[in-house]
């Protein structure tokens, strides 16, 4: 039993609904109410590689990949404070804003898109996330 | 109104300081004490695309960008604690430095400059931040 | 001495166990018990430079600078949340993961690998972090 003067630990998060991390990472850490998700690719979550889908359908993946992480961290999509999004070719712009707009409806989170020349496995997208635990309030 | 067990919202911020989102994202968000801003271009806060302009111009624009939404949040530069810049052509690293040191004057948040090929509408910097919001000491 | 109105400072980090900021920035910020760790390239803490060397010995100086200043600011590897790594090349994606495994060892923070086309200083690695300070549990 942790007494008064334990150090408390990082949370780190698992589920399987979003895929094994493929590399010394856990899929999320969360700090009291912050939750910190890992870059996510469009990995479906049993595996299966998805690099050579249209990009829309790599937006869908990642995307729920992040929120089912998310979910599985104690909060939800309105509660997701910023996600940055790594796309290969700025060109891809227009499709990424229209997808992930359709998936998060009414809700804005704060937003980065950062084109990059390549990513791992050859896909188009990685997206990131930091969330909050949906707390009550005092 | 919201009793003691309502869930509480995360806050996002609009100012007309600095342009209106060009995408699904809000200016910023704010959690508690944090403020996490969305990437800025060099975009004028009446909208004016500003891509053509030279780099040192984009600098202190997507930089004046970034500190509206700040003061918005109610926070100011002191405040700021992480900027993200991400930079076409590494080039310009030096130009860059010099202009944000002008601006940010003795302030010195924690900082990473992220080289990119391209950042949408053609712009050659977008800046991220995190800041946070004046509490008063307990 | 400040009183219950005061307004609290950001906490700027600096240690000589890594290398001197290289622009307008310090080493970190901590707000809280959340710091906030500056872009750190692979430059030995007396300042050399070590471009030049191979992305291995790249890994492990900058991830070495990422250590030192959380340790300086008063956590250790097993509170850091989350790294981001900026890498040039892809390909050097498993070295990457197989040093950075080597240095964690049993700790796994959140993660996001991101490809960039170029560093400054003509480095293949730049790495930030976001970690908590070892609080007591209340």
């Amino acid at each position: 039993m942790e007494g008064k003067n334990a150090v408390k630990s990082v949370i780190r998060v698992a589920t399987d609904s979003a895929p094994e991390p493929a590399g010394h990472y856990c899929q999320a850490t969360a700090w009291n109410d912050l939750i910190f998700v890992s870059g996510q690719l469009a990995t479906s979550a049993d595996g299966e590689q998805n690099a050579d889908k249209p990009f829309e359908t790599q937006v869908r993946q990642a995307l729920g990949n992040i929120l089912a992480i998310v979910r599985e961290a104690g909060s939800d999509p309105e509660h997701v404070l910023r996600i940055t999004a790594y796309i290969v070719g700025v060109e891809n712009w227009p499709v990424f804003n229209q997808v992930y707009a359709e998936i998060f409806g009414d809700i804005r989170p704060a937003r980065a898109v950062v084109p990059v020349p390549e990513l791992h496995l050859g896909y188009s997208i990685e997206l990131e996330a930091i969330a909050v635990r949906r707390p009550v309030q005092a």
